[in-house]
């Protein structure tokens, strides 16, 4: 007992020393732990490696990266008692307890109480090498270290060598939390869905599951031998084109299959087109729904049953996007796009709140070392990750994900960085494709504003992240970065004449162009001055002379930008237009792309090809960002909602209500004309409002700030009302 | 026909400008093809993960790669007729022909006559993606080009971009000459082979194969259910001490097993003690003989039996640990090892003259980018590299390899100049192993004189390489820091005081030590001056007082050093006494060390374990590297034996006769104290020698060079006849 005081007491004084030392085991839960990110780019090459076109295989167009076959985990432990251990591991293992090498491959073993070093091995060539270990005591957890490298050696007498060049990274794990749940053997949850009508189509059938889905499809008491095509559509004019849908297949079956015969491979879809031969038959066709599980916790409700529904569609596309990865579209792309992903990140805050969804997809995009080439290839792709990652620190205040992958930001930035050409700024170079925007005759020649807009914000989140990181040399060097080329945006791209920012410079010389790009993106970014966010606002986001915004993924932005600038009444009509529209159009799930002016079949098409347009498509969610943000207007201010505001803006609604998701607990706002109410599970919130006479509340303190403008500190647990009249 | 006949006249004059365009397809095989050294990375990684300990898995100390698991294979082709092609991958496949993605996944494809692009991607997560294409004219083969990133992308045109980022290299390729022989599934050969011997041990048998061997133990009428347990020793002693040996076998049937069983895994030994439970019975136990098919093309015989016998056995040594890869020792080591691998090559040019082989292990210890440590983290065995390189060129004149692998060859050595301190010399860092050789209390600290002259030699390794890859300022570059180097090393570590070169210096300060090793190396890599030489040879090689060589990896260096001096009479009688000292003890394969003042099962320890010497090392064959090179006195004088001497030296010897492989053909010598008969089947050949009297031939003009040294032009095709007598 003596012995196990002193322990803890050592313990408690050694443990801000030593990283190493387990703090509190027992409540630990033991979960399968593996080499960080390697476990995400493993599944990310699988996943991407899934979509088919027409039956052809299509992986994607950049590089992949590979797990390390061979890693090393560690783990030195105090065990107060004896404990005893049940080992399982992916691949083949090699375990060493205080330097000895353990005989054979046991599956359970004994470790006498008292202080030990835990050394094991693992080979996996075809999967994730990985480890789980439960006993009372020691039990493998995030607390785990790991190398690729181990660097041990013995000399002639059997000494082992010191490994003073090791670097010990803490483990990656996800929730892999039993023996059983092999991390190779993830897969999506299912759950059976059935069609809402079977029409006949010629000597075949139409399925319609009544809107947008992804899964398996299964065949019911299915008999003979002979051939099976299936033809998907998001469109009924897709699934029964043979000739163009994008995604079919085609099935042989010899007599020997089971009646209940599910497909290997989850497509997505509406419609399916089935045609069989005379041999064959079934009794009916069903699928199992594919979807990751995660909790809807953001939610809006208002006056306008247009809007709810535009929200309720906006989640569930998020939802139908949201997989082992942040998809941009389920049925053609199946691949993970950095700047695609990272509206689902923001999409994200205000739905799930799902960290891991955030940080397997920046892991599975960052791949390791070395860099050869831009993620996705896009240099604007490479940027949104290093914002990303900004974002993704001030919503969930995650600082050990910054801790464990700053030397990935670094290398990445170190390319980038790289890259600048001898005025210290971006230029597209052999082989980086800069993309911006789909958008007729964009040009993307010489050095672009926008692209130097997002390294300057990306210069910001490395200085941010270097602090966290505890490189102080790097927070100062990438925060002069950052602001150097803040300053030189603006000393070159500032346009006095156009009061905007000019789209590039070519061979030294600013060309006499405008786009909204870097002009919306300096709005929400807080680039602009006072005065200079009025002038673009007027000269470019309400100037119909400049180049319009047709992509839902740029329109993300400049809808953003615009309720950034207190639009938030022309914003609302903007998306009961743009939005609304598709729903009128009968859709289930929102598009890639949308323009009014085109009708029938023309709204299927895109990259030439008659089908080829997604029509669920996680940019087109962007009205679950919007409203949670700038209508229910809740917003971190310090990293983790450790300081938040609220800003509701009715935008001319008769009232809204909703909850925004926070690290601990929600955020719930209601309001309409004449009252606010907000309450808040955890953090220090102000809320801020403007009324047209003097604001009362019972439940806090409200200043005024003059100029019609009040504020009123929020804290947690407690429910405030406010009374106030709103401005229209 | 006419247009024939332009498009060879186009390919005649294009040939050299489009290292895409196939020349001459219809005479090459097709071949399966992969990413440049991914193969090998992959076999490798299997191979190594093979060793085990008493039961335990053993994977090596150092990192492991990966393949690329998603690769672009690319051909440009002008077909002069349709053609027809077999397509098979090892993994799934996206083909594109002049653009077009070709959809489902076909087994043969028509592709019409006239120039054509054909784009072939394959992802491969557990193997390495690899592609066999098989047709009249198009067909896989080291020819094709292959990308890790080929960075296509598309714009919303459906327009694909330019590639100019992309970096095409020569594909990989071996000897996978049919679609049914997949790389995946490679294994070495096998054959039958039986004990000499069965004895009663305990319950058991004890099992003898009358000499060292290796592969699969195999049960003949094998029955019943129960345990049964094999343990392997190099030695009976071994063998019999189930406590001790170092590796075993627990197996566990249910009675349902063949009656024929085959082990799942290949060891080595000479003898297997089997003990079983009584429910267990078989009728008889033999082996599956497992060995790399490779030809003994160098041959040796002499008047001396004992040294015939240990060519013969030093053959089989290093027979049995040439494999997957060349292994340092076969029973418990079987990984790669740079050191000992280097040894094997020299070996491999006067024995098998297989160039796979050699190349397989080179890429496999070189793995890929980015490198974190020394190869086996051993900074010594990076440089063995490097010089392997340099002898390999030599000897086989193979400018592709240099070509293809230049890039890894200047990463690699980035890397170790980057670890050179202020006075640019290597010196220890964390991490980094300096092994030199095992001896008791030598020194590693500081800038040791061994290492900078590997590293010098390596320097020209680059040099020549940079000039063979077109890289002319890395040859200059190269060239002018190894001699830098080898200036400074003179200057720094040459004593006029000990006419040697000094161990090491430690903080500025050279220490008073004279150890063998640099003074060694600076025999044979021509560093020294004639009177440095002798010098060295007087102070150092032949002095007793200067701490002895006891392993055969460096005693390989230090005799190959005396028989540089002249000395071949003293190694003779070296060889007869070490290796001829082990055949005393009834060596059936030569060891890892011997050391003659030992006795018993002392000669059977080390690393502090009863078994744990190797008794089948690779480095044990030296002598058949000495024989041909400095008795036989063949070796190459530039790339590939356009040129070489021949340089008979007896030693003693009555007589002796061999023969030593070139890259086309062999040379055939026998010498005796009156004649010399040389016959070469390709270059150009001086045949070097000394005569008492003046010599006289029919055959060829002898020249006279004074002081009884004479020699002649040797050309292809013909025998030669010297008559001469010789020097005692």
């Amino acid at each position: 007992m003596k012995s196990y005081l002193v322990y803890t007491i050592l313990l408690l004084i050694l443990g801000t020393l030593f990283s190493f030392t387990e703090k509190d085991p027992i409540e630990k839960q033991a979960t399968w732990i593996w080499y960080p990110g390697d476990y995400e780019i493993w599944l990310s090459n699988k996943m991407q490696a899934r979509r088919t076109e027409r039956g052809a295989f299509l992986p994607p167009l950049w590089r992949y990266y590979s797990p390390y076959a061979l890693v090393t985990f560690r783990k030195e432990i105090d065990l107060p008692e004896d404990d005893e251990i049940e080992i399982k591991t992916e691949g083949d293992f090699k375990l060493q307890i205080d330097g000895d090498l353990v005989h054979g491959r046991p599956k359970k073993l004994a470790i006498p109480a008292g202080k030990h070093s835990i050394v094991i091995k693992v080979y996996n060539q075809e999967a994730v090498p990985s480890v789980y270990i439960k006993g009372k005591h020691l039990r493998t957890d995030a607390s785990w270290k790991v190398t690729f490298e181990d660097k041990e050696w013995i000399d002639e007498t059997g000494k082992a060598s010191d490994q003073s060049g090791t670097f010990w990274e803490a483990v990656g794990s996800w929730n892999f939390d039993s023996a059983e749940s092999l991390p190779s053997e993830f897969r999506l949850e299912t759950t059976p869905q059935y069609a809402v009508e079977v029409k006949e189509a010629g000597d075949g059938i139409l399925v319609d599951y009544g809107k947008e889905t992804f899964g398996y499809v299964k065949f019911h008491g299915l008999r003979g031998a002979g051939k099976v095509s299936l033809y998907y559509g998001e469109s009924e004019a897709e699934a029964m084109d043979k000739e163009f849908c994008e995604t079919l297949d085609h099935l042989e079956f010899d007599g020997s299959q089971e009646e209940d015969y599910q497909l290997e491979g989850s497509m997505a879809y509406r419609y399916v087109q089935i045609q069989h031969d005379p041999t064959i038959s079934f009794d009916s066709v069903s699928m199992m729904y594919e979807y990751l599980p995660v909790t809807y916790r953001g939610e809006f409700r208002s006056s306008d049953d247009l809007l709810n529904e535009i929200w309720d569609v906006s989640a569930y596309t998020m939802h139908l996007n949201t997989r082992e990865f942040f998809l941009d579209g389920i049925k053609r792309d199946r691949w993970i796009w950095s700047g695609d992903a990272y509206q689902s990140y923001l999409m994200n805050y205000y739905l799930f709140f799902d960290n891991p969804s955030v940080t397997r997809t920046l892991l599975a995009l960052r791949g390791k070392e070395p860099i050869t080439s831009h993620l996705n290839t896009i240099m604007d792709y490479s940027f949104y990750w290093f914002i990303g990652i900004y974002d993704y620190y001030l919503y969930s205040g995650d600082e050990e994900f910054i801790k464990n992958f700053y030397p990935r930001m670094v290398s990445l930035m170190k390319f980038c960085l790289g890259r600048r050409n001898e005025e210290g700024m971006m230029e597209g170079l052999p082989g980086d494709w800069i993309f911006i925007d789909w958008a007729d005759g964009l040009s993307k020649m010489g050095e672009v504003s926008f692209e130097q807009m997002l390294l300057a914000r990306s210069l910001e989140a490395m200085a941010i992240s270097a602090n966290i990181a505890g490189d102080k040399k790097g927070e100062e060097e990438y925060g002069k970065m950052a602001s150097d080329l803040k300053k030189k945006l603006f000393d070159v791209f500032w346009s006095e004449e156009h009061q905007a920012i000019m789209h590039q410079r070519v061979e030294g010389e600013v060309l006499d162009n405008v786009t909204r790009y870097a002009n919306m993106f300096g709005i929400f970014f807080d680039y602009f001055s006072e005065e200079q966010k009025l002038a673009v606002k007027q000269n470019v986001l309400l100037n119909d002379d400049v180049q319009k915004i047709t992509t839902p993924y740029m329109r993300f932005y400049e809808l953003e930008a615009l309720c950034a600038m207190g639009e938030q009444e022309f914003v609302l009509a903007e998306i009961r237009d743009y939005w609304g529209g598709m729903l009128e159009l009968g859709a289930t799930s929102f598009w890639e792309k949308y323009d009014p002016t085109e009708s029938g079949e023309e709204h299927l098409e895109m990259y030439g090809r008659p089908y080829g347009k997604s029509l669920c498509h996680a940019w087109g969610a962007s009205p679950i960002y919007l409203f949670g943000k700038y209508y229910l207007g809740v917003k971190p201010l310090t990293a983790g909602y450790q300081t938040y505001e609220i800003v509701p803006e009715l935008g001319g609604l008769e009232w809204m209500e909703g909850k925004v998701p926070t690290p601990e607990g929600d955020i719930s706002i209601f309001a309409n004309n004449r009252e606010i109410k907000v309450k808040a599970d955890s953090g220090q919130g102000t809320l801020r409002f403007k009324s047209r006479s003097k604001p009362r509340s019972q439940s806090g303190n409200i200043r005024s700030l003059g100029n019609n403008a009040y504020e009123m500190d929020i804290q947690s647990g407690k429910e405030y009302l406010v009374n106030y009249r709103v401005i229209k």
